[in-house]
């Protein structure tokens, strides 16, 4: 089990971060946030997807004016992304539920002042999200593009907040780079206990945004940092929730449904492999029930794997074993085989239900 | 750059492992391999996807004997996977390049020490394969099946071979789970210099094995440790090394080709930036020389991002900038900048090659 870094719990709406909280996903509309229809359809696709929080850009004034109207009428948490304008942050604070600015480009000091007198009013939680690709000039010039730039800006603008009195605070440090971006949220872990929001940003299109966001997600999860996380893929809302959530699953960080072991291809397998997992998937995705289970194509890591799993198939020439806590209730013929395993599946699942 | 933990240089045929080699990519037939035909053909495919060495299964005799023709008529290095029966190794010996024991599964020692005597008689590297799901009986009854387990299974294994004056080694530490498979390799690794093989063993279908080993490798692959690596899929041959090779891209261990930077979803956005990024990945698959882009959909991050990119665009309402190393090159109709930037990427690459 991955050993969580202690952060102090916030609350973004009704949903936890940090603490003991599950580590939430979330993603962000590219709708005009002002064109509320096509706003809402978007947040409704993320909450059909899994999303725990949503994001909206508010570049304009028709945006942040937007937001009564778009919260009113959802149930997902509401954050404002706000760049430049901290005028539009006044405004979205009346509305939403947390503010995300970006202190490189906010501006003076006392902009950000105002920002949090108006989240200090209304008990709204503050992300300050800092990215590499645009840090104040000053961090810039002294540290240039690179994690210690980042969280210089951070630890400056944690110690402004902490210093008007506001602590509701979560943190991101995203760079398109993923070696800087772990490296930024390593650096600033042990320097204070805020909850963290990971990303790799601007991460690509969806398989590369898949691979270098699972890198780096994942090696900040295997370190037990990370409360909340967002996806960045050039692409769709729902493969950014999809990608999240299996980030969480396969890291271990959050079991979820089926973790399905099976093996990769070789010489020795038995069965048609391949085949028989994809159906195995495609008939438990409806389980949330977190489950070990695996599908072995031979001798050699069968019986090992399936002592450790709930369910497992190995496969002989032609027939298998069923196991059930490493314990075999069923050899049969191959045909027979997947049909057995997703009853024991299903059965298991509601008994640990 | 990522700072590789230094190991020793050994070959696998032509293929240098370890030192300052570049990180290797291999896969594995799937064939019967005594199917010479049949196992040619998966290897030429593996040849045409880019794998660097290839493995393939010898379950029995049959197997055994047909290496050597498979040899004589291909130009990867060839190791021979061995389980249960050292004599296959001592006929395969004869014919590959490599060869790879699990020393949960061979038995007593005397016969690893035949298969090394084979080894050292052609000056051929062993691969010594430890796999969680089948540790020998006294580790895992010792440590269960744990990393701490792996660990003593591949030390017991490193100090026979050198005991017998072997040092041409190369050693794998495989578990289905990936933090497990991080940890093993992470607690061998200040232990000797002899070049690691990874991979998270049994990893599932595309796409959550593309997910759990580009957390578990990527994880490793930034703390440095890595020489070769195998992606396990259900699945099919050329996505092993795809993935393979996707993760030392992205990780930042291997440049290859075009590192795309791209926004994601969002309401800032001010173009069709999926359909771009796409036919600009499209267009740009043929280059092979390491070059950052970035393709920015509003101004938010685009010029920073821009600065430290090689080539650029950052979009703006209907029109845009393409930018060579920081520079505006030119200000485009939206319709032109896709055609400007790949045509100012080509001339970029061939100016570096």
């Amino acid at each position: 089990m991955i050993k969580r870094y202690p952060t102090k719990k916030i609350y973004v709406g009704d949903v936890a971060v940090g603490g003991d909280a599950p580590i939430s996903t979330q993603s962000m509309t590219y709708s005009n946030t002002h064109d509320v229809v096509a706003t809402l359809e978007q947040i409704n696709r993320l909450h059909f997807a899994g999303a725990d929080i949503v994001r909206v850009a508010v570049p304009d004034m028709r945006d942040a004016l937007a937001l009564k109207s778009i919260k009113e009428q959802i149930s997902l948490p509401l954050v404002a992304d706000i760049h430049y304008n901290y005028k539009l942050a006044l405004i979205a604070a009346e509305s939403v539920d947390c503010i995300r600015f970006n202190p490189g480009n906010i501006g003076e000091k006392s902009r950000i002042k105002e920002i949090v007198k108006a989240c200090q009013e209304r008990s709204l939680p503050i992300r300050i999200g800092v990215n590499s690709g645009s840090l104040e000039k000053e961090f810039e010039n002294r540290y240039g593009q690179t994690h210690e730039g980042m969280v210089a800006s951070a630890e400056y603008n944690i110690k402004y907040l902490e210093d008007l009195g506001f602590s509701d605070i979560k943190i991101s440090l995203k760079a398109s780079d993923v070696g800087r971006t772990v490296d930024a949220y390593r650096m600033l872990r042990p320097k204070n206990n805020y909850p963290f929001h990971l990303g790799v940003t601007e991460a690509g299109t969806l398989f590369h945004a898949t691979v270098k966001s699972s890198i780096g997600l994942g090696t900040l999860l295997l370190d037990g940092i990370g409360d909340t996380m967002r996806i960045s893929i050039t692409g769709e809302l729902e493969e950014e929730i999809k990608v999240a959530r299996a980030i969480l699953k396969d890291s271990g960080a959050m079991p979820d449904g089926l973790n399905i072991i099976s093996c990769p291809t070789c010489g020795r397998i038995e069965a048609d492999l391949v085949t028989a997992v994809a159906e195995i998937e495609r008939r438990t995705a409806h389980i949330k029930t977190p489950l070990n289970v695996s599908v072995m194509g031979c001798v050699v890591n069968a019986i090992g794997e399936a002592a450790h799993a709930d369910v497992a198939i190995a496969y002989g020439k032609g027939k298998g074993l069923v196991m059930v806590k490493g314990e075999v209730v069923a050899n049969l013929d191959e045909d027979a085989l997947v049909d057995r395993f997703v009853s024991e599946v299903e059965e298991m699942a509601e008994r640990v239900d």
